[in-house]
């Protein structure tokens, strides 16, 4: 017996399309249910096995849902979810923005009770690419999912919201919203920033003699200006300390520079290799 | 018949060891030398098959060669250039490193004369790993090398240095070695630059969180700090041009978030994109 009888997914991109095939693989509901702004978006994830039914209409499409996962741009995602919880009023709801403190307090202050029915959620994954044709049922697999329910959600809530992204392969943290936005400013949000910065820095007539460092370091300024556009404006102040804290690094490697302080300049270098390689590949 | 008697590399790591393999898999010389100044690097190079001989011996390890790769840390290019050149002065000279101008313009001033004999090289391949263990006779292929002769080299001996790389595969394009510093400035030095800063300024308790865009806008940050402290010591003023374009790039991104002028904001996020979708993935 599938453990959902139905789940609604409202956005089917990459992401809403990568759930709803993970949630179809694994059988995890009978039936899955998408919601979209576009009729082609909806054939498209149809055609891919992303959902079992897709409807341009929001009610329609939510009703007698268990659980709404809300996956569309970020600037949607709380008149979306709210509107959804009405036309649900038994659903547990989760979304899957890249920012949660805005998300999380706009569903909140419009909506107190919905505490006890929403839980925020980021997994971290996706990439540069968009849209349903790029879906993967196996996105989440490994990856992980950031949970954040606020003070006054039930624990069991939060619990299931989390189990859910577990059951989709992925690996769950919970912590606060702001906590969260803090982090991603500096691994997620940052990142691109620098990234669009430095392409839109590049001379064009230098980039036939781009390698692998400038197309590593830049493949996520390919990432939808719209999108991140939202992402900057939702965790605006977040983003800004984490890049006063890059302009200050940065300020530091010109300085060595500058003064030819080369020692000093391969001790930060060092520092940054060191962090780096922290991580994997 | 192969085209060189004996070909001689001084230095035999990731690129040394790489070049020395696509000579002996291409049969393009019937002896290849390789120089160094650790038996384990040569050790490794003679296992991996990239040398057919191996010497600490700089003298020994160049004499009877036709041409002459040198392809150490840049600050080591010119006077072991320069030493090669004169335990073998019938042979042709190149090198393989990351910056031109200072390296072409020592050996010039050290030895006029070299302009018949040395030309630059810049083999745009490598990548943040090192050691002879990951050379690969293919990794020039389809690869970009930037040579670099002086107005007072003959034609004809750039010609031959360029065919060199050609025939391991590469594409050569020529340039004077200001030009070459400057592009290189942008497309990859200061993507090493902005990418060590990054990582550098990223508070390792966030790291947990830390996805695909954070690994890739910092991979290049894991290569070795001593070679990079010597390519943008060598490179300097170009690096700091390039440099200052990127803080003047940051700051209109930075005053559209603090003035909440997304518009503007999604103008420079799209001119980014547009730049770097010029380039492949």
């Amino acid at each position: 017996m599938p453990r959902y009888q139905r789940i609604a997914i409202i956005g089917v991109g990459l992401l809403g399309g990568s759930i709803g095939k993970a949630i179809r693989q694994r059988k995890l509901a009978s039936e899955v249910v998408g919601i979209g702004r576009r009729q082609s978006s909806l054939d498209a994830a149809l055609e891919i096995g992303a959902v079992d039914r897709a409807t341009l209409n929001l009610k329609e499409g939510v009703a007698g849902s268990e659980l709404i996962v809300v996956a569309t741009p970020v600037d949607q995602i709380a008149p979306l979810a709210l509107a959804a919880a009405k036309a649900a009023p038994e659903s547990l709801l989760t979304d899957a923005g890249s920012t949660k403190a805005s998300i999380c307090e706009s569903i909140l202050s419009a909506d107190p009770e919905l505490a006890s029915r929403f839980v925020g959620s980021h997994p971290l994954a996706g990439g540069h690419r968009s849209g349903p044709e790029h879906a993967d049922g196996d996105l989440l697999l490994a990856r992980t999912v950031v949970v954040t329910p606020f003070a006054s959600t039930p624990p069991e809530i939060a619990a299931k919201i989390s189990d859910f992204w577990r059951l989709l392969g992925a690996i769950v943290k919970q912590m606060t919203p702001a906590e969260h936005d803090q982090a991603l400013a500096a691994t997620s949000h940052l990142p691109h920033l620098a990234a669009f910065a430095l392409s839109g820095a590049t001379p064009e007539e230098f980039l036939p003699l781009a390698a692998t460092g400038w197309s590593d370091t830049t493949r996520i300024a390919a990432s939808d200006p719209a999108l991140w556009r939202q992402i900057f404006a939702t965790n605006r102040e977040a983003l800004l300390d984490a890049l006063t804290r890059y302009e200050d690094n940065l300020g530091l490697l010109r300085q060595a520079c500058e003064q030819q302080d080369w020692s000093t300049l391969e001790k930060h270098l060092q520092n940054a290799q060191r962090i780096r390689n922290a991580l994997g590949d």
